[in-house]
């Protein structure tokens, strides 16, 4: 039998912390929001294998081609539209979670809790659509201003529950 | 009244988690250098609205302008410095944000915790500023080394303290 | 004597969260996988220096040299190379690090969660050393498949598990 580790204390504990309805709200709303992120890794091979436009010399080697495969090592304008979508959402969904994770934690009401999560997601969908369709502005603007305000919101109740400098 | 899922147990064990000295301290300094992280997408707007210089045709709707459109999607060095230093945070905060939720949960000393997180956010605020005016090195270098040793350091304790392969 | 913030209650629960085999398991593979990530940015630093490559012209301030320092600003394919590895990295990371938080809170089997983050982290290994040294394909394309696998399964038991929109 596997030696426990000596700080080994109760499991229980932390199985069942997932349980409050909040933090089951955000971990449904977490998980969707960063597999939407995920898809943008797909939405990127689509285009580069169907464009044939790679990073890499070795990545030529998926496509079939009778070209010169080093002109397929390239940049393409529909492949950079996706890249740059995709580091949008890093560099919003990170904020989201960290300061959503901690949001959950400082025990919020139900539906205001629910209404934040929602917005920021829906508003990362819609941000996405905009930029890869390229839907002409303010619509993806508006999405991504939306969708800070949504976190902006949690990450002053966070603060003013838990300031501790 | 709404079904509660099959799983529930006890709310009061997760709204009050957030009640230890070392987690509040965590989550203030988490949400402080994740919101200075966030500033970067204003300073980027700024300088992109300022300066007339943009990634994506929709996006010169949002300026007034007799130029040729097409001539203002482009790009810029004040603009990319502000996008590197971006990214540089989501290189480093992304680390400190999840080494520092695990390290808060191994139960450090609150005044050892306290200085790891105040070392860490204030060399990431002196990262920003030395990036973004151009400061002589090894100012940023700096900034960004203690940050690392800062990060290093909580993922030693995580380690000697959780490791479980 | 410091003043407990008004929310305090019980430090004990915190302190002993992290004592779940499953929770010790995530956190130790969280912990090297963020390193792991940590480390491209000293390989960058590293073919910065020997290169003579570099972003901004303060940095060049680094290198002692003789030539023009404005021509040492330029882009390396092998700076470039590494640099596109760490994005992936964190691309791929932080959903593993999010989801695999809130797969370990649904309480899973010890074994089968272990597997999980087993294969994700060597997975990362692999796709890192099949980045910088340019191995042939799909050695590369193969890691990054298997590491979205480990965590679109865990995604799968989150939302299974946890599903409250």
């Amino acid at each position: 039998m596997r030696v426990k580790p000596s700080g080994f204390k109760k499991m229980a504990e932390i199985v069942h912390m997932i349980d409050s309805e909040v933090f089951l709200a955000f971990s449904t709303y977490a998980t969707i929001v960063v597999l939407k992120m995920m898809l943008m890794s797909f939405m990127t091979s689509y285009f580069r294998l169907t464009k044939q436009v790679f990073s890499n010399l070795e990545d030529t080697m998926l496509v079939k081609t009778t070209e010169d495969r080093k002109k397929l090592v390239r940049v393409d304008p529909d492949v950079e539209r996706v890249r740059r979508c995709h580091l949008n959402d890093l560099e919003n969904v990170v904020p989201f979670v960290v300061i959503g994770l901690l949001y959950a934690l400082t025990g919020p009401d139900l539906s205001t809790a629910l209404w934040h999560f929602r917005v920021f997601v829906g508003s990362r969908f819609i941000h996405t659509v905009a930029y890869v369709m390229a839907l002409p502005q303010p619509t993806r603007g508006l999405a991504f201003g939306v969708g800070l305000l949504a976190t902006f919101s949690m990450a002053y109740r966070v603060l003013t529950t838990a300031l501790f400098l």
